[in-house]
């Protein structure tokens, strides 16, 4: 709820550890090196340590995956192997996911709750994706951040990893307690205008240039609802669920 | 439906065009340049062509945001710069997509509806996003890859354009038809098991040692089930409205 002081905050710990087991530890930190999560890696404000899940694998042709037990097409990353990686990095702080198309949607509470976290460990799958028994004997927390294939999980862990890194104290400065709080609504953002006041022949809506700030909050309100009940009646039926009292009033 | 043939598709036409609009031109390809994404990058089955708006600013000072009409936190990226922009892909193939956390969400369906054009043309938003109007006037496709912020729309069109790319032929070769069927049922994938039987002394499930396909199948296909009931009633709903007839048959 509260902005943590970043001062404090860095005197307390050291930066938000992400330890990450992929077969691609080239893609790390990939695009989370630039922008806003690059200058924070840079302050260390969050640190990236990859672990190649190959160097765990027993035989001598380092393999990592198998035929699924049962049949069927692809391969199966083998529970010894990604186990013996996850063996390795017990001592790593935070939460232990697993990312995968199965698992518990991402949203901006989750990632809010993972940034109260020292750091966290991501498995990246690749293939048909781990044995169950590893997820089980583990307990991985399957993450899913979308209803997609993708090719592996390397992509949905930086995406994951963004999610939370801009929430890290010191990360985005004063920027972050308005941005929570719009998301933290349950509903889409309204429209967004700036200068020039009228483009192409198409001018902002009056609304905006009228400087009576009430109007334009409850114009932006009534926006954001509208949108949100349009395009994403799933959003508006959570909303209204958990704003009774507060939806009689503005409309 | 049916896999094109890839020997075919290339004599048509070249790869799927990538272009994309973006104050990072440097994150990309970024994680795309690795593994399944990046080699078929290297072969020519898909390009990725960066515009620096920047470039596009009309001043001095190379603004391309300004304060938000009406007041508020952050900045909005101006219509102006961020249409001369588009103006200038315009002969790029493909949609005109704005990735943004109001947009339609990214699904298996749009991606596979998106890798049928001969490319994408992709605004990626920072600060709050877009002038309205320059939405308007593109007529941009808003889209979302899940309901959570990120510290821009770089990263949220990697994961697009991954989803994309291991659909465009010759990319993943047989393995897609598998890969595209276990979703197209739209329930979540059943549990994985392989080599060895017993490890770590949990033995997976018996009947994956039958040896018999047909219960072998069958098995999978009510763990897909309980799986999705259990973990996402949202997509079990939209499964059963799909599948009022097949859904008698196994339970």
């Amino acid at each position: 709820m509260t902005t943590k002081d970043a001062s404090q905050e860095s005197a307390d710990k050291a930066g938000f550890q992400a330890t990450i087991l992929t077969l691609f530890p080239e893609m790390f930190p990939g695009t989370l090196g630039h922008s806003i999560a690059g200058r924070a890696l840079e302050k260390g404000l969050w640190s990236c340590t990859t672990h190649q899940i190959r160097d765990y694998a027993l035989d001598k042709h380092k393999s990592v995956d198998d035929a699924p037990l049962g049949g069927g097409h692809g391969l199966v990353m083998k529970p010894d192997v990604v186990s013996a990686a996850l063996d390795d990095v017990s001592s790593a702080p935070g939460k232990r996911l697993y990312m995968s198309p199965r698992g518990k949607p991402l949203t901006q509470e989750l990632a809010r709750s993972l940034s109260d976290d020292d750091g966290v460990v991501i498995v990246c799958g690749r293939y048909e994706g781990l044995d169950q028994r590893v997820i089980d004997h583990h307990q991985l927390i399957e993450v899913s951040v979308g209803d997609y294939i993708l090719s592996g999980g390397e992509l949905a862990a930086q995406i994951l990893l963004d999610s939370v890194i801009r929430l890290l104290p010191g990360v985005m400065g004063k920027e972050i307690g308005h941005l929570q709080e719009s998301f933290e609504t349950g509903l889409l953002e309204h429209d967004h205008y700036t200068q020039p006041r009228v483009w192409n022949k198409m001018a902002a809506p009056e609304i905006l240039a009228s400087g009576h700030h009430q109007k334009i909050a409850a114009w932006r309100d009534e926006q954001a609802k509208e949108l949100t009940k349009e395009r994403r009646p799933d959003l508006w039926e959570r909303f209204l669920a958990k704003n009774v009292e507060n939806n009689g009033e503005s409309s």
